[in-house]
């Protein structure tokens, strides 16, 4: 069963970023218009009502320009030079709605477009592009109470540091006096701690859906899971131990001593993408006393003889995108049910190994916490 | 008086990240180590202990590749390609103590240096270089109290959306009681809202600085001045109201909603850097029963006629570089003194338009606020 999960994070792993919702010829509507993501005044990269992106790179003086994202064998979108001396091109298909990450090849060098903002991902800051997705309304900046995201540094004696983590607070949380339950949230492989708010707007996620009433508020913890010393097809060497300290003996105790937190095993989650799934799997598995809900997102699967106390886990949600191996997650759940778990699969329509897939898992995972 | 600030503020902005120790040829000592800011795992660029920068950017097949810092007039440091097909090159002298932004242009492209962590400066993400300083202490990450930086979004019915702002509380304000006066602290021209905390480390400033005893914790907010509209040369043309409204009628409010704040002018202070200066000094004469401390750090000077009632000012604190234009800093504040004024100097020595200068002056003005 583990090697199984290990095989498929690294499949994953290596598709990341490929994920072409089609590749056939269709007519391109020229309503382009900047992606969201873009930095302040910047015009590109672009993107259209279909999903196709289309780049703009200065470089008047470069033989050849590359962007990362486009159709996995074919290397990406390769650039025409243009008559003002700029280098341009449009992605051969949709995309995939949601985020993702890209870099722009130069001459043979890896760059940031400058034109968009950057973001953790592949253990480098990298370009992030925004294609509009039709469920977008979910993860909106909307006039609605804002909780806050705390950066806090916390003391790690087993890594000799102060370690960063962010935090997210509900609205009202700073003026209030009530006890939250508190879900700690991983990102994957190659991203770190920045992952969750940035890419996947967890923060606007959860402000929405208690503005909607359609959950009972929650602290959210993003800290960095120490994934990145291991490269790609090495991740069967990775090591919990390290993070398992950091997170169990060093983290929650400083959130349960400096947030109103209800700290208890039955007001505690976790759930992580990708790795983190792998991470969350090994750590609550391992540490059953001290988190009852457990989700993976794209990061593998428990099978009921994976756990010793049933009577411990009060959910077990397991998603992951419908280009992934959606039947692996099904089937999951299933046993799960059949033994009589709590268990919920998600299955996110036309999306791969990437945040949309998270994004969304977050919001069907945070209406089923804490119940 | 205005324009002479103006005038100012165009110089050091056309200046900006061209301010070399030394120019001289000297022995460089081989003792080259990566820059503290380099994303995880980069060696490149590297620092030495004389101050030399060196730089290495993998292109293989580009004509031209050349890091924009270095000397001014000459177009910053050229690099060379080296047998590896990376192109390498150290600059020309030392560089100034601290932080400074850069860029590297490839092929007549402007792009950021892979191996180093981006800042929002020049109304882009800049790649950063950190020189050790010989003071650095005062804004290390030491194993001490942190306070958290809270990212807020607070309603903005003037500009029709939720702005973003960070909230420095200091170590133990989230489990405490106690109200705390508030520092508003801008960033200059091409900056945003995060610049103090991440160029800046003025959380850390602030920690070390607590953890000391050597000031009264007090609470620090930044948000974006909306500077950057203006361009080059065109800074006449701001018009200050739209930032005024924002700062003054929505975020001072939410800030004392949201946070256990001494909500009263003698315990509010104003400051900014550069651009953020002229704004600071705009704001706290149109708006005397908000603000009671001044602090301009390169950013200009106030004259006693500037200032309608004295009885409501507690402080006026004037700074810069000792390579920017201290003798008017200087007789700025000995005219304030005679008028019977607060007022204080402090010039960072052998520092420019830079934020070392800033990082230095906050330092400064921390222990004189909230007496």
């Amino acid at each position: 069963m583990k090697i199984k999960i290990l095989l498929l994070l690294l499949t994953t792993i290596i598709s990341f970023g490929f994920s072409f919702a089609q590749a056939q010829q269709t007519t391109i509507i020229e309503d382009f218009k900047p992606s969201s993501l873009n930095q302040p005044q910047q015009e590109y990269p672009m993107v259209n009502s279909q999903g196709y992106a289309r780049f703009k790179i200065i470089a008047p003086a470069a033989d050849s320009v590359r962007v990362s994202l486009g159709l996995g064998g074919r290397g990406g979108t390769k650039l025409e030079k243009a008559s003002d001396g700029s280098w341009m091109g449009t992605t051969e298909g949709p995309m995939d709605e949601g985020f993702h990450y890209y870099n722009v090849k130069i001459d043979g060098g890896k760059f940031n477009d400058p034109g968009a903002m950057n973001y953790y991902g592949s253990i480098r800051w990298e370009s992030g592009i925004e294609i509009p997705a039709h469920d977008q309304d979910f993860y909106t900046l909307k006039n609605v109470p804002h909780g806050h995201v705390q950066q806090v540094l916390f003391p790690s004696p087993s890594t000799n540091t102060s370690r960063r983590a962010f935090v997210y607070t509900p609205p009202g949380y700073e003026m209030g006096k009530e006890k939250y339950p508190v879900l700690y949230l991983q990102h994957g492989w190659g991203e770190d701690e920045t992952a969750w708010m940035n890419q996947g707007h967890a923060n606007l996620i959860m402000d929405n859906l208690i503005t909607e009433g359609k959950i009972k508020p929650f602290i959210i913890v993003n800290t960095y899971g120490m994934t990145n010393e291991v490269k790609y097809g090495r991740i069967r060497d990775f090591k919990i131990e390290a993070f398992q300290t950091v997170l169990i003996d060093e983290l929650i105790p400083y959130i349960d001593a400096h947030f109103r937190t209800i700290a208890k095993q039955t007001h505690r989650a976790m759930a992580g993408l990708s790795m983190g799934g792998m991470e969350t799997k090994t750590i609550t598995l391992n540490k059953p006393e001290v988190f009852s809900y457990y989700a993976l997102l794209s990061g593998g699967t428990y099978a009921p003889t994976d756990i010793k106390d049933k009577s411990k886990v009060k959910l077990i949600f397991l998603s992951c995108g419908s280009r992934e191996r959606p039947e692996g997650v099904i089937k999951a759940v299933e046993a799960l049910k059949e033994a009589n778990f709590n268990a919920v699969s998600y299955i996110s329509d036309k999306t791969g190994h990437e945040f949309q897939t998270w994004r969304r898992s977050l919001y069907e995972l945070a209406p089923l916490l804490f119940k």
